[in-house]
């Protein structure tokens, strides 16, 4: 399948790697994929830069965001939730017409420290954001919930011993996504908490989960629904 | 030891049945205790009325918020968040000042149906305006992400294999409300946050635990934090 993904942060660069190597057809779109190749220094994690990715993984595409979301027959946001509005308009509401939008951002805002604070919650969120920009889009909010390592391979913990939640309004979309994340990924426990509106539960742990990342030091840990 | 419980609805009754049953000296405060014993009606969740439970359980006490906060040598704040500061007012900051305060409320505002919203978060949190209002009282947010019965008998769920947060800004309060959850309850895991800003975190996840109550349609489920 044909997989545009939107952003080449750590999440990008591992859905791809994963999504590739699964032998889907991956392009990774930017704002300027000119400027994201010739970039030199580490990625703002220490990892490599986008290029070094590039080299490694030769069947990995590069575009814009509009030839990311164009290509993909499912689309995955995998940009930073301050920029994801942005970058979804210069994507295109053509390019997401009809298509599965996987939505896995986050509205952090990191600018008053660790952790972060939410830029919308409570009555909204960015997933319901997202889909009132794009209303012809099928977004899914899914994967927001752990490091970028666990959404590609959840059995790196307790042998995938815990829980990933999916929301959407639309129910089609939503099988789609469920089957990627348990055939594709290899997660055991997916659970639908509903519609799109669902997602100010699932951003909203987002807080919970810096504080646990703070006290553990360790970003791979994630949670279980025990029931 | 005396152990005061604001609070008779479901979450005090159940806190207070189970210490009573350790051997604890229980008194629950309610803001009107003649009128708290005289109601005949089921509680707001169907239960036995007030008076049902006090002679069932004849070695718990019933006063008012000052009666029962002035009992205790720790004070469970088991009000419903909306109330609580006010509840708190009442059993007054002189009864509270240097006493262990164990604040297990939500800021949840149901006026608009299900699920709730918070009516504080992201900068702020119920538990440091408790901690703010009343800064001689040492306290220990924990507990408000379990309904009532989880609370007092972990096991009941998974053999208990589930997680507990505290978090408050006394390290000796945090070392006796641990010991009480651990020794007298029966929680295997629990997490230090840190102090009570965290408890931010922790308020923040009941969106997410309010619509996963409505997608599993059972009470009865917690979070265990696999790392």
């Amino acid at each position: 399948m044909n997989i545009g993904i939107l952003g080449s942060g750590v999440v990008g660069k591992t859905l791809a790697g994963k999504l590739s190597s699964l032998g889907h057809g991956v392009m990774i779109g930017t704002r300027d994929p000119v400027e994201s190749r010739a970039r030199t220094a580490p990625d703002s994690f220490g990892g490599p830069p986008l290029s070094s990715f590039l080299a490694e993984h030769p069947a990995v595409a590069l575009g814009s965001f509009a030839d990311a979301a164009g290509h993909g027959e499912i689309v995955l946001n995998a940009t930073s939730g301050l920029g994801s509005l942005e970058a979804l308009k210069l994507a295109g509401a053509d390019k997401l017409a009809g298509k599965v939008l996987v939505d896995i951002s986050n509205p952090l805002d990191f600018s008053r420290g660790f952790p972060p604070r939410l830029t919308v919650s409570n009555d909204d969120s960015l997933g319901e954001q997202i889909q009132r920009a794009f209303p012809e889009a099928r977004v899914v909010k899914t994967l927001n919930t752990v490091n970028a390592y666990l959404m590609v391979a959840p059995g790196m913990l307790a042998g995938g011993d815990h829980t990933m939640f999916v929301c959407g309004d639309d129910a089609d979309a939503k099988r789609i996504v469920e089957s990627l994340l348990r055939e594709q990924f290899g997660w055991q426990d997916v659970i639908d908490l509903g519609g799109i509106a669902m997602a100010r539960g699932t951003e909203m742990y987002l807080p919970l989960w810096a504080r646990l990342y703070g006290a553990l030091q360790n970003p791979m840990f994630t949670i279980k629904v025990v029931r």
